[in-house]
């Protein structure tokens, strides 16, 4: 048993061999995906709720449509609307929905920490969608998973984290996995835009993104999150882009078959050139969508099997 | 055939057998699901859509997961947004979803009666999820269920509701159905949240949470509806709490093995003690939830059949 | 093989042939729909996705029911409120949403020539909802096969098409579709509400509903669209209703046993007489949105026979 997870709260609880076996799997249901393969079996019977507190159409829709393809009964409940202006906490509401006995729970919450709370009180698997700052395992294992299919390896390479990384989750859990999977990582970005204590990270820092870029083999862009920076330093966008933006010139720095990544959804022209994402040689923005679905049904597969080894006995009694 | 209803309006509608058909019909399905298993075939190739023209995320929520459980093809449609911006009256709407062929017409509604008017004009099952001040038939039915099993017979019991009487449906139709299983109904609460026509209930009538809880054996608080009180007068929350919140206090007047129920979402503070809900020997407002998802099945379960008994001849012929 | 498209992106593409192909399965399905017959195989391991740009509930709730009569996977996205507001283009929308390899994409878009140009970005068969003032293809559809049923032919009929013909999408699918089908058309409305080179369609054009009507087989009322009227002359309610509005006496210029059609939703009392709308011996209103389900699964059957025809040699390849 290599995945001994009850629940998907971030990468820190991970062992590389639990990522390694997250990524195989995911691996084959994306080619099943391809082939157009069918895997009803695999959730059949099992009740899987998405709770968005925060809005985001695209995360939703890849856990949606990844636990529709293994045969899940889904359900989304957009948060942002309904109890919590009645003002219910956010537990009652999790003790709410337990009662209503999900198997998988899929939570975005724009607090970080709400998800690892949330899992405590609740008693069936929990998925981490985004919490605040703090985490966004899946879109780190579907980063690694894009990696490793483009590279032949996920080890020994050397991925540069550009532009908002204080503000970014995605960075945060991309930092972690792959420094588990001993990589070399490097982080480029503004002073201001640099979290507060980047020596825990183990990684390189660089304000210049000429200097930052120089051989790598990963390049991976965030999305400016304007909608986080609350009362600090905001560039203009186009000063922003000079420096920061990734475009030709900047990529000739990188090693010559480096890829470029990008979580989305992007601001061309802001923090990447729009040539620069459409270039099929260099990017794989689209294939990272594609294997956001294979890595949720992986993790999901993962989860549901934990779960149902757990709850084996209980069934049975109650 | 012990369950004739065409629809699920109220509990005014529904015969003491018909109660009981439904509460051991849900309570057979409220086993079944504690132990994973699928009835898939009940409700498969009927189309169940939900209509509220009021947010309701929990109560939509158990009706989507009670029909999903069942086989049904669920469609949430959010009325509010929609159609009604471009002045459509609501019988054109019903007729237009009537039209699609539709087999199980779940509606909530801010206006008292709009769900029985809807209900004459189209020709599937139409269950009330709350209409107005009026009814709100499914939470009765899950709360008598929860009493049952809490108690272990629905009659000759002393049953508290507290609180908004005046604004509540669900007040409304626990009143009828725990008068129509043979039990003794005391109303708690303000003179100004108290309905204007009590006599009419065949209830005790206090404003005092001490005398009126004195060795009663189910304490049911309502949620303080402040959305609904236009114009009247409205206490403060601090003050209501201490007058007619419930707290351990209060509670030790009531019989020692007595139980506590809140339909949700809880004001924690305003209306009822945090300590008080979270009191496992006490509060069974987690099962309420859970009993909610298994009598929606059972209702939806009972009105196909009799959907299907009375298309019969019809389908054929057509 | 009758049916060629790769898309549904207009009437203007269609050959006549096909309109009858897709009329005929729309037939069959709306009376399998009425024996409550199941069709589940038909798009069983195909995903449907919803893309609405604009609300519309029942045009959306039209394709959702269609596609799960079907057995496909639907995926409901609302547009509006999510990732336009984050700055992401219409094509890194729907590039992003074809790397999670749907197979139906049904996109409605307040710009004329939006599904076109996404129809080109992506690999799966797009289906056009509605696009500005552009088209709406199984509204001209369903209007179709309404007539055709009602009048036992759909050729050398006359068709009055009434209202605000310069804003809709429904008029001029309609337009191309009847005028292909060899019918006599005539547009009747204030000059101020037709479009502009009314000469290129073919159509006899009238500004007085007495005249405009005589001896006309069908009289297809339009929405007043007073969401789309933008700077230019707006009329009143009621004078609009006194010289434009369906009633008895203007209906009774049309042949005797003329039916009368309106998309929906209606506005009661401006373009249309609530009792002309009700009756039963002239109104086929109802039966428009029973047949826009039938030719929504007709039309999904059709792009899925010839994407999985198209696809076949690739998915053994990949």
């Amino acid at each position: 048993m290599t995945f001994r997870q009850q629940h998907l709260l971030g990468i820190e609880q991970l062992h590389p061999t639990e990522i390694s076996a997250i990524l195989d799997l995911a691996d084959s249901y994306a080619e099943h995906n391809r082939q157009g393969r069918a895997h009803r079996d695999v959730l059949a019977g099992l009740t899987q709720i998405n709770m968005f507190f925060e809005n985001s159409t695209r995360t939703q829709a890849s856990f949606e449509l990844a636990g529709k393809r293994l045969g899940a009964d889904v359900m989304n409940m957009g948060m942002q609307a309904s109890s919590i202006k009645k003002g219910e906490t956010l537990i009652d509401t999790a003790l709410t929905l337990n009662a209503m006995r999900p198997d998988l729970l899929v939570v975005r919450h724009p607090q970080s920490g709400a998800v690892d709370l949330l899992a405590q009180k609740v008693n069936c698997a929990v998925l981490n969608a985004g919490d605040g700052r703090h985490e966004h395992p899946t879109q780190a294992l579907l980063d690694a998973l894009t990696i490793r299919r483009a590279k032949g390896r996920l080890h020994r390479l050397s991925i540069a984290i550009c532009g908002d990384i204080a503000h970014s989750r995605v960075a945060r859990s991309n930092i972690m996995l792959l420094g588990k999977m001993e990589n070399r990582v490097r982080l480029i970005g503004p002073p201001t835009l640099m979290p507060s204590r980047i020596a825990d990270f183990g990684v390189e820092v660089f304000d210049d993104m000429h200097a930052g870029l120089e051989d790598v083999d990963v390049v991976m862009m965030l999305r400016l999150q304007k909608e986080r920076m609350d009362g600090g330093f905001i560039p203009s966008e186009r000063e922003y882009f000079h420096r920061y933006g990734l475009d030709a010139a900047k990529l000739r720095n990188a090693k010559p078959d480096a890829i470029v990544m990008h979580p989305g959804p992007m601001n061309r022209g802001v923090e990447i050139d729009g040539n620069i994402a459409d270039d099929i040689n260099r990017s794989v923005i689209q294939e990272q969508v594609e294997m956001g679905v294979a890595v949720r049904m992986a993790v999901m597969d993962l989860l549901a099997q934990n779960l149902r080894r757990a709850r084996g006995p209980q069934e049975v009694m109650t």
